[in-house]
């Protein structure tokens, strides 16, 4: 959420000379994404994003991404291209840092979607899963059952720090999910973060779907699970709006659509994204300091979206 | 130097209907500046830099930098205009904080500039000196002779944490600038602070001159030297550049220029402006904790530059 690597306007000068994209003339680290530094770079041509992968991005992953993106937006999904140099190559090295010169989509993040937004991301999400149909490369998710499991032994009883009993509550959580995760339901490439930050938007129109460094291969109907915690609920968690849930739904099966079996499995998925959350904000919780620059993100609410599944 | 206040795109739609500058396209954070909050805001109409001043920035200085900005806007220097609401305040409160919306500038700033840039820093400052003969407002220097006093005291003896002796040096220079400090010279409204950072260029012309944040009524000519120390030196001090510093002369010299008073004593006001920064670098030095997110600049980089000034 800053910018890590400083990049002197005659480096940036000198790299953009690679491309087809036109000269230099303004430059501007944004506060975005994960723990990347980014730039809103703009040509005498056009704008685009330039990100420096740092730590946090394995590089090996990196093509996977790109190569994501790239299959997205030729098939006319709103996702920003990775931007080829005049030898086809997307990812390049700046300062020591892998990098790729991404292209700029318009739009903006919502606070607080309504139904109408909710719509269009359900039906944005179910285009790409169309659109990922024909993508053949395979990312295994890091935060997946197994994974949960490690992040629970990570946080083990020091969970009661945040909160008396939410020990008690993963553990018995991750055992349920451990027996009934639908593990036989159609797996595709997901995105599997596709929060309301993630998405721009241009009034009801989604003109951006971003952010894709949590993507990977796991269950399909999982994806929407995630999108259903992320939208339908308050920022805190503690109300489920169902006229946004029915959007979410009513927009996928517009464009995508769930089989019986994943409507079936819906509930228990949407559990295991509540614990996916819950875990990793658990984590980040106790592994960073109250002083921390970085926000600590409230690991409650996602106990309380928890809590909504668990009673439905 | 990051996004300390979020703005949800709701309250800046919101924000944004106060004027007439079209409706929302996009919104970025972006990490620049002082320690205030600033984004990049695209409208259906154009592009502005949104500001949200957080508290190092005193809520009862802004008028005056808002102020002084509309007079360089107006007399077309490239300085970026406060844009004013439908009923012509340029001050604004937006989720808490005071708030301006700015016009955005095109251009970049330079790590290494040359000898023509430096021409071209040295003439617009000498436009902008020229464009303030006109300009009556009046704020103290709160890093003048008394404010560097204040800040020797409090590094005291730990400046030597940094290097053996630097207290010395500190308490010696001090001595010298209490009885020699041109104090009689032409006094003007100055920018205090236009390193590179702060000069946007595209090509070898001058497209913005920005954070005015250390503008205050001083000594004119200090300006200039505050400009030599900055741009006529190697980032680490160590090398002087006798032809950029001849072309920042000569670009000044060109639109404004010294008189015979001020030239005699610009080696003292270079000795004051290297003290200036090496005085508040030793002091964030010693008061920011080694780990923490914020870089450190290097205090010695300043004591190199002023030892130049000292044998010169």
């Amino acid at each position: 959420m800053a910018v890590y690597t400083q990049v002197p306007a005659e480096a940036l000068d000198s790299f953009l000379s690679r491309y087809d994209v036109g000269t230099l003339v303004s430059a501007k680290g944004i506060a975005e994404g994960v723990e990347n530094s980014n730039f809103l770079v703009e040509t005498t041509q056009a704008r685009f994003i330039l990100t420096l992968y740092e730590k946090r991005v394995s590089e090996a992953d990196l093509p996977y991404f790109l190569a994501l993106k790239t299959h997205l937006a030729d098939r006319g999904l709103p996702v920003p291209r990775p931007i080829v140099d005049r030898e086809g190559r997307a990812l390049q090295t700046l300062q020591g840092r892998p990098a790729c010169l991404i292209e700029f989509l318009p739009g903006v993040s919502l606070g607080e979607p309504t139904p109408a937004h909710c719509r269009a991301a359900g039906e944005a999400m179910g285009q790409m899963h169309a659109a990922l149909r024909d993508f053949d490369q395979v990312r295994e998710n890091a935060l997946n059952l197994a994974g949960w499991q490690r992040l629970a032994e990570a946080c083990g009883a020091r969970a009661d720090e945040i909160a008396p009993g939410l020990a008690a509550t993963i553990a018995e959580e991750l055992a349920f999910l451990e027996t009934n995760w639908p593990l036989d339901l159609p797996h595709s490439t997901i995105h599997a973060d596709l929060f309301p930050d993630n998405v721009l938007v241009r009034g009801t129109k989604v003109t951006g779907l971003i952010d894709f460094y949590f993507a990977c291969t796991d269950i399909r109907a999982y994806d929407l699970a995630v999108l259903h915690t992320s939208w339908a609920f308050s920022g805190d968690g503690a109300t489920h709006f169902a006229d946004r849930a029915a959007a979410l739904d009513a927009g996928y099966a517009a464009s995508h659509g769930l089989s019986a079996d994943e409507a079936a499995a819906f509930n228990i998925l949407a559990r295991g994204a509540c614990l996916r959350f819950l875990l990793t904000r658990t984590y980040d919780w106790l592994n960073t300091p109250a002083d921390a620059l970085v926000t600590r993100k409230d690991p409650l609410a996602y106990l309380r979206r928890l809590a909504h599944y668990r009673a439905a």
